[in-house]
């Protein structure tokens, strides 16, 4: 089992400075081999450079795409209490036990890409403080979020998906966002699993708040994690942040998983170079999230589920990159004229 | 075996007049379904429609995707002797060799996606005639390549995906788009596999040389398909008709399929109604073919490589969409809260 390597704010930070990079000789045999791949040049277009990057990534000019990992993370939010879902807050908790009875749409993606699923409730009877009177989370709540998360890496595992649970969590997400962005408290909510234009003028408000009662959320990406975020935003970061350590390369997901990201990418700038992007959210703000990070989502089909369901759907898109990079025959193997 | 239940193009015209549609008690029990499974209304996007349209087809209300169907047919054009591709023209039989070894893109993305793969040469050692002196192919040729397209296709699969390869079939199929569409020979043609700028003004002067010497192919879409198109278009609209007369989805893949796919919709309105775009190709006409056939692809990643490769990489998402519509639990078995 792998031990974080932190147990402050602070030595987490010095892990995300010391993270390694990719294999540029991998790239560039991963480049080659491309090149010489049954195609003409560029005609699988974004699936070549996915391919390309994944190698780099994995240390392989061929390699294989064979253990991924979808790990979700259940939270509950303080700021729920002020009325910002649709949801009452009971449902994080019921929706753990559908996802280890196997009857949510993850459990069916995971099977459909053959991932390995792993569910963490993180304290949900214990939900963060509401972050409109103060930090959502002490440093001890955050340490311990991204701890778990970190720990929740299969370090076997090939490519990781991380996903949430948690009532409100998308006011929380468009709070990071607006601390990490700018811009207006209203480019970033949005209608979440769906409230009323009422509900979206509340949630601005409550993003207004939060930002006014954590003065130090505008200065740090990290204490930004820690003052808006919840449980499962952090656990996010930690695995992401784990991966990178692994080499394992991430597929992000919607609009809570990037604004968790976001963190790491503000607190150093490349922590993010191991992601992509699987699916852009129909939650409206999550197109200028993604933008900020420079990341151009794989597919866009309207989600707006949470649970890793955007980036587990992009497992195929990535497994099909990998299939043809590794396993296609060159021109030399195949007898084929190359133009 | 499938025996195609036509011998002449006017009886595959009656047999397109004839076909099945979606099962509307199938469609309204999956659409009941929908709204009772674990999430937000509409949380799953596109997936959401993709799923009940698919049950819809399938005539059952939770349907399951077990036994994909891939096919791949291989042509030579007498056009090509104009120059009009980047490859010589014996690449076709090249591919076909490697398709058979297992070497070729749409390999790999059939075995990710658990899809069966067959591939069809049709008479590669014929090539059509060149459309820019009469009809590529006589009424003979045309009903034999819609009929081993028909015959391709296994009554048993549940999702069909059809390929092609043809050294010179964009610009058949640029032919194809602009009788059937209009505009000018120019809005149709693009770089294939990578012609030159030189390149491109010759395969639109090739366009509108087919279209003078053709009259009838802007009178009517299976003359269209027979005077300009080529064995492999017209096999694979022999194939996604088939494919409607056994209730099999299909997953239309990128330009040259869509122009085949075309002519289809342009001989009986509502005959793709069974079939999704899977994939906007990169080659620049495509999207107005799509356009024209009211279809939104699933995936735009910049392939243009042929094979089907586009709409086997859509496979996955079609999985996904069907596996979380039949697998999820509803609210009432997980027992959570529905707002």
């Amino acid at each position: 089992m792998a031990n974080a390597p932190f147990s402050t704010l602070e030595e987490f930070r010095g892990a995300l400075k010391a993270m390694p990079e990719a294999d540029k000789a991998a790239i560039d045999a991963a480049g080659e081999r491309n090149g010489q791949l049954t195609k003409p040049p560029g005609a699988l277009g974004r699936l070549e450079e996915l391919a390309i990057w994944y190698a780099g990534w994995r240390g392989e000019a061929a390699p294989k795409i064979s253990r991924p990992q979808v790990v979700v993370f259940a939270g509950n939010h303080g700021v729920a209490a002020r009325g910002v879902s649709a949801f009452p807050p009971e449902v994080t908790e019921q929706m753990v036990l559908n996802f280890q009875h196997g009857g949510a749409a993850i459990n069916q993606l995971c099977r459909t890409f053959g991932a390995q699923l792993d569910v963490h409730a993180l304290d949900l009877t214990t939900p963060t403080a509401d972050f409109t009177q103060g930090p959502a989370m002490s440093e001890a709540e955050v340490v311990s979020a991204l701890r778990t998360g970190w720990n929740s890496v299969d370090a076997g595992a090939d490519l990781l998906v991380t996903g949430e649970m948690g009532i409100g969590n998308t006011t929380s997400a468009a709070a990071i966002a607006h601390a990490l962005i700018g811009g207006e408290a209203e480019d970033w909510v949005g209608r979440g699993t769906g409230v009323t234009d009422e509900g979206l003028a509340l949630k601005a408000q409550v993003v207004n708040e939060g930002l006014q009662a954590n003065p130090q959320a505008t200065q740090d990406a990290l204490q930004t994690l820690r003052c808006l975020g919840g449980r499962e935003l952090a656990a996010m970061a930690g695995a992401i942040a784990a991966a990178r350590h692994h080499s394992i390369p991430v597929i992000i997901d919607g609009f809570i998983c990037s604004a968790a990201a976001a963190t790491l990418e503000k607190a150093e700038a490349g922590a993010l170079d191991h992601c992509v992007a699987g699916h852009q959210s129909a939650e409206a703000a999550h197109a200028a999230v993604l933008k900020a990070l420079g990341k151009e989502p794989l597919l866009a089909l309207g989600m707006r589920l949470g649970e890793g369901s955007g980036a587990a759907l992009a497992i195929g898109v990535l497994q099909g990159a990998v299939a043809c990079h590794s396993g296609m025959a060159t021109f030399a193997e195949a007898g084929v004229s190359d133009g």
